[in-house]
């Protein structure tokens, strides 16, 4: 069994080596290659994708897990071992539903219609897209379509991004969410507009990529094994557990723009950096669900990154680069703004509280779009009154509407979005309350630009395990209990509530 | 068969596909992969390297060679369809004699290498890479054991870099180059020594690159399909025939070492993305041999960048860049210093007389070592020795000794080195005097900064044609006659007589 095991895992780590490679080309894509590089490019993503699907789908992958089921048994069920197998199961038998050619197909679209998108956007031109988004819709129904005997069509992609998952599910989570929401907000925009005028400033960006490499170092991101580059939208990826990179973007007239998509995608990048190292190569090492792994960046990024404790310890080191703008800003001032609560239009820039509102919106059209019964033509319309009547605020043009997200264009229409609200569902009261019950001291090292504790509870409860456990398992495994949108709602108005005096 | 050359095509293109994608990973290993990403890096080098071996070596390729050869005898020689089949033929029966663990182990152990390399030369720690090398060695032998029948064991790998060349001709060559070389070198360094402290001042980092991208894109370097970045070696990469990088090293008190490096990169790199986009993702796609590729490169560096036309329109931008360093330098002084002859210890920073020497130990060296004459353990002294006597100059240590050339820390011993003469004794007379003789204007457009002329000869006559020809083809081709030493020396005399009134 030791041998059938040892071969498992030499095929696995093909398989892992050739994804790692398409995710190195995809990052250099969006970060370094000059333009000319896109046609080839595109090419070369889809034929190692598809060989990576290949290679994992070969039937002898099928008969190791066949053999190795006897030896799975007879191990603990929370056994690196049988863990493994169990992964690897699971994902293999998913995976030969689809046909390698169809993989090929599908990674040459998203490659070109990334590259379609990026030019799209700055041009504010969502006629040269809609073709590729399109096909990217027909493509994603496609693939639902090799797992018959969904309960709905968008199940088999959710399922891809967050296990477990449903469009039921998550339907049920979001209503009970957005009725909650809804009010807050509400009588939020009934106070007084806060003045976030002190982050409007002009902000050089060297000093603002220095402070957030400050910033992400103290919460013990390792940049022996990681980088951070400048990209159109920002990510984060892994080509290794010893190799996990962030991009981020700088807008010179926003100082949170840089800042706390650095402290998000940190978050990510610590996760992936924390898994076992011995479970590199393998299906075991990444996250173990978008849900999970949002969890971990809204943790840090809000959680965290927009605390009261926090900004006590760095608000007078920022204001030491940033003196002439905000020498005479009182911490109060920069707190409040940096939790402003406005409804807008751009997901990404949304404050903590209206965040899920752009979220829900997104999940619902995908449901839409993939049921048939939302044309992709009548998308930016329909963007647009979702706006009106969810915000209260309308779009001016595609470029800040329908266009402003990478997702739909560089990958599916189905999963993409559900898993940022369960995240902060997951980040606040499930991982973070747990956390602070176990280490009270969490709270003053805060205070203190210290985040040690915090960093290896979350090593040692949550990143470490990787993929091991499904998100379910994992959240039982640390809360004790399912999922509920108690505490996070609890969090909001608790936080938000003492900031608008509510 | 038009279909068997549509199957043969799509395979080739999954190769390359494989192949360009390896080439990404080391690109970025020795430009921003963070030092964690190494073990894992080393390993998926190692594993597209293998399946690019594999899926080229399938026996399905060489069914279809056999299939095609009728088709391809039925064809003009020349034609782009029997080229394509006949140089894949030469490729694939080369490959197939190399069985595919030991590519997956010699790349492994390449990448490995270097990394020590990476950290072993700033250290001047030869003892710790000298395990390396002795196994750099050993597969080095064991890759020319594959080809029996060799009348020398560097012959194998000398034909994988410069097809058709073996040792004796490159010993030939070379003998009768140092026989010329020598009485110059010694009648230039009786003469009074060149001053080239303008060249050793401080010159900030920004500057000197600016000014390196402005000559490269006059030359015609396509920055819109390429890119620099900064790496410990200047080395050009492809990825794609629209996207060809290069990368170079900054000293900030040596204004040459990153100018006339990018020079020689940009020569390169404008070879590669010259080639008939038609050919892209074939074996006819990338220069056809070390030599070729290494003239295209010094005629851009040397002939023209250490020209004096060249200098007639560039200095006075150059001093415009640094008016504090060069503004009361006057052109003749800075001429004279860039090109100043003086034997001394690092090759890629050797001026264009002793450059030669240079090369011709390191090739003694490469068959001293396969040969077993001279054991890995006795290469530094070796090497001290070797420069005291050609040279007249003895490192201090080896970071400046046998340390200083990645090419066999990062790749085999054998068929490294010679390339670099070979395609200086190409570059003068073999090409720029043919185009010169075709298009005399090509001087006065060098005084004018401008270098489309030459582009287009070069691109028409060379780049174009890739690695359609063999290395004698097209010096046939181009000259209309043999390679010989003869214009390279006559080149050299007439420069550096001149300048040195000899």
């Amino acid at each position: 069994m030791e041998t059938k095991l040892k071969e498992l895992k030499t095929r696995l780590v093909e398989v892992n080596d050739l994804k790692s490679a398409a995710g190195l080309l995809q990052w250099d894509q969006e970060t370094y290659m000059p333009p000319g590089g896109a046609p080839a490019r595109a090419r070369q993503i889809a034929t190692l994708q598809r060989l990576a699907h290949e290679k994992f789908t070969d039937a002898a992958i099928g008969k190791l897990l066949d053999d190795l089921r006897s030896y799975e048994e007879s191990l603990p069920y929370d056994s690196d071992e049988a863990s493994l197998i169990r992964v690897t199961r699971r994902d293999y038998e998913r995976a030969v539903k689809v046909p390698p050619p169809f993989i090929a197909r599908l990674y040459d679209h998203m490659s070109a219609s990334y590259q379609v998108w990026a030019e799209a956007r700055p041009a504010n031109d969502f006629a040269r897209v809609r073709p590729y988004l399109e096909k990217t819709l027909d493509l994603s129904r496609q693939l639902a379509d090799f797992f018959p005997g969904y309960e709905h069509i968008a199940d088999p992609l959710i399922d891809y991004s967050d296990y477990g998952m449903k469009a039921s599910t998550v339907r049920a989570i979001f209503t009970g969410l957005r009725e909650q929401l809804v009010p807050l907000v509400q009588a939020i925009t009934g106070q007084p507009v806060v003045d976030d005028a002190c982050l409007h400033q002009t902000f050089p960006e060297a000093q603002q990529l220095a402070f957030g490499l400050e910033v992400m170092k103290r919460f013990g991101y390792d940049f022996e094994r990681g980088r951070q580059d400048k990209s159109h939208h920002p990510f984060t990826t892994e080509f290794s557990i010893g190799d996990v990179r962030i991009t981020t973007r700088v807008k010179e007239n926003d100082l949170g723009e840089a800042l706390f998509s650095s402290m998000h995608e940190a978050g990510h990048a610590m996760y992936e950096q924390g898994v076992r190292v011995d479970f590199e190569g393998t299906p075991l090492a990444g996250g173990t669900s978008s849900g999970i792994h949002e969890s971990q960046s809204r943790l840090w990024e809000n959680i965290i990154g927009r605390g009261w404790g926090f900004w006590r310890f760095f608000y007078p080191r920022l204001q030491a680069v940033f003196p002439d703008q905000l020498g005479s800003v009182p911490l109060e001032t920069f707190y409040r703004a940096i939790n402003k609560v406005e409804p807008s239009l751009i997901r990404t820039d949304a404050d903590e509280v209206t965040y899920n509102l752009h979220v829900l919106l997104r999940f619902d059209f995908e449901l839409e779009l993939l049921e048939g019964r939302l044309a992709v033509r009548d998308l930016p319309e329909a963007w647009r009154e979702r706006f009106r009547a969810d915000l209260d605020v309308v779009p001016p043009d595609d470029h800040d509407g329908v266009l402003q997200d990478v997702h739909w264009y560089g990958g599916l229409i189905g999963g993409a979005f559900q898993g940022y609200t369960l995240g902060n569902i997951m980040s606040a009261a499930f991982f973070f309350e747990v956390a602070l019950r176990a280490h009270p001291e969490i709270t003053s090292e805060t205070e203190k630009g210290k985040f040690g504790t915090l960093h290896s509870w979350l090593k040692e409860n949550i990143y470490q395990h990787g993929h091991k456990y499904t998100p379910s398992e994992l959240i039982e495994r640390v809360t004790g209990g399912p999922l509920s949108v108690e505490p996070y709602v609890r969090y909001l108005r608790d936080k938000y509530g003492e900031l608008y005096g509510l």
